[in-house]
Parts: structure tokens; sequence; C-alpha cells
């Protein structure tokens, strides 16, 4: 991993880990990024997030293996497994749960959404 | 895919395929987002996204399969691969080309850096 120097963001790349189960940073923002966030998380069975919501900030979920379900709280509930993208946008009390036999393993990119 | 009704941003998936060789649109912007935008390329052996700078936005790029060189034009290069994170800052001018034998399969994710 090469990591910024300074204030100013720099490219940076990152390795992610199936084995590693739960939460692994990718971009904590400011001074790392201008507004970006990223992570990624490892859920085993039947586990979630839990229902939360990223404020003013808009998100993309990758999912780079096994299978769950997206749920917009008062919205829509999606499918979700490897190899799609998941949209939501800013305000949005949403959930993600593995609802498969295998780890759900997906990153997520958050932005401040100004208009 | 479930797509967005009216001109708020609404959540969405996608499904990507890596036997769709080039660029997939996976989100276009507002209405669809706020500010985001997001795309998957497969590029086949040697083929580059050529040099582009993301202007004022800044950029996540997550490699779903391949490998391949994330270069920042007067910048530092970085080896990218499977699993693997990147992340350019806006105004950068930068390359991604695969170095391997097997096809560079990524998803780009990038939003408005205002601060």
């Amino acid at each position: 991993m090469s990591e910024e120097i300074g204030t100013m963001p720099r490219t940076k790349t990152i390795e992610l880990d199936i084995s590693k189960r739960g939460f692994t940073r990718i971009l904590g923002g400011p001074p790392e990024t201008v507004t970006m966030k990223s992570g990624a998380n490892v859920l085993y069975q039947g586990e979630s997030v839990g229902r939360h919501s990223t404020g003013d900030r808009e998100e993309v979920i990758v999912v780079l293996s096994g299978r769950g379900k997206f749920m917009s709280i008062g919205g829509e509930d999606h499918e979700i497994a490897k190899h799609m993208v998941a949209y939501c946008p800013p305000n949005t009390e949403h959930d993600v749960v593995n609802t498969g036999s295998e780890p759900l393993w997906f990153v997520y990119i958050v932005a401040k959404a100004k208009v």
C-alpha cells in the first residue's frame, strides 16, 4: 500500500483480503481524499451491516463475492450478488445483509453529494 | 436492473458481465445520481483506457479480475490486480493498462470533489 504524504490527496492502492472478517478501511476521507470514503466488508452468513444512513453522501457498493440483500428502508429491496453494483442516494436509510451461505464481500464508496 | 423514476436519484442495482469487452455504463450521473458516475471496463491483454483526467472528480477503481498498471502521468505507477482498489485525486492525468494475459476487469466510480 502506498499512502498520501502531506495534506494533498495522492494516488494510492490497497489490496483486499476476504479472510479479514468484518470491516477494512480503504479510504478514510480528507486529507487522503477530497470527500470520498471507502471500505470493504466481509459479512458471514446471516450477518448484516445494520440500518444506517450515509447522510449527505451518496454511495456505490461493488460486490466481490457472495450474495445478499440491499434494503432501502421504506424503499425497495434489491438482491445483490458477486459482480453486482448497487447505488444508494444520500439521506437514505439502508442495510446490507448476507442471505447466502458464502461470505458476502463488498466494497463501498461514499462521496459528498452537493448539488 | 432497476432504474430511477423521475428526477430524484433512487436505489439501483446492475449486474456486470466480464464477457462484455470494453465499457459498460453503470451510473450516468444526474438525474440518476447527485454527482457520481460509474462504469466498468474489460481490457484485453495490452489494452489501455488511454491517458485522461476526470477533471474536478476524484475516482476509485475496484479491480474484479486480471492484473495491470494504474499510472499517474508525472506521478507514481501502481501495480493493480484482482481485489485491489486504487484511488485517483481530481485533475490527475492517468491511464490504466492490462499488463497480464487475462482480461483486466474493473469498476470505476467518480464523484465531484468540491471542498
